[in-house]
């Protein structure tokens, strides 16, 4: 979509793994947890999940889920927390995040509470975009 | 479906409107925002999102849709906040959520933010239900 520009924000906290159909497929810096945001290429005047088209919605559907189904298996998560929240940052955005009950901030919400941690790894964050890319047709070069 | 019960932590936190098609619909007893809690009534291992089957998850969609457009001008909410969590309640549950900048935790979130506060007077919450039973279709004797 010419134009389009992943918000400054969010790419300030996360690594850019690169994009599935709809979406660029972020992962917070912070490795206290596995924490995704996807976000999606669509008009700007869509911030509300509801304002999407259907065709839309379907991509992004496919896009959490397979992120979802990523975390358990691939990254140690025993629950998924998922939210469109976008109250700091307008543009749309949902956060697919992994957790367990020994993570930082379990059982709280990660929002607000998730302590300073280390940074991913960066062959770490290599490994996990390519596994992305393999499993569930991430494009890397597409950001 | 035979046996199904919503969680009791869910029924101690909120009132019971009535049901849509597929969930039950809840509003947190907290008037410091209008903050609904949708509950599917699926199997009890259908803890997450993605282990719906399609058509349970295309009527949640709806059901998620129709409180979002409810809450902006019915209940005055700038933003909408949706999350499905369950780190502290297990059952499957969606959180649809109004906010304004002059709530009493904007720009944060509510989980663990919200601070006490009054109650809905009984009179509000049977026109929220009465209102949703006129345009969405709730249905209010089906809990």
């Amino acid at each position: 979509m010419a134009g389009f520009e992943v918000h400054p924000r969010l790419l300030e906290d996360c690594h850019r793994l690169g994009r599935f159909m709809l979406s660029h497929v972020l992962l917070h810096r912070n490795a206290g947890l596995p924490w995704f945001i996807l976000v999606p290429e669509v008009a700007i005047e869509a911030t509300e999940l509801h304002e999407l088209d259907p065709a839309q919605r379907r991509a992004l559907e496919v896009e959490i889920d397979a992120l979802a189904r990523f975390l358990k298996p691939a990254l140690g998560a025993q629950k998924i927390n998922i939210a469109a929240l976008g109250n700091l940052v307008p543009q749309l955005h949902i956060h697919v995040i992994g957790r367990r009950t020994d993570d930082p901030c379990w059982p709280g919400v990660v929002w607000g509470n998730l302590p300073e941690g280390p940074e991913w790894p960066a062959a770490k964050v290599t490994a996990i975009a390519d596994r992305l890319a393999a499993l569930h047709g991430l494009q890397r070069g597409r950001c």
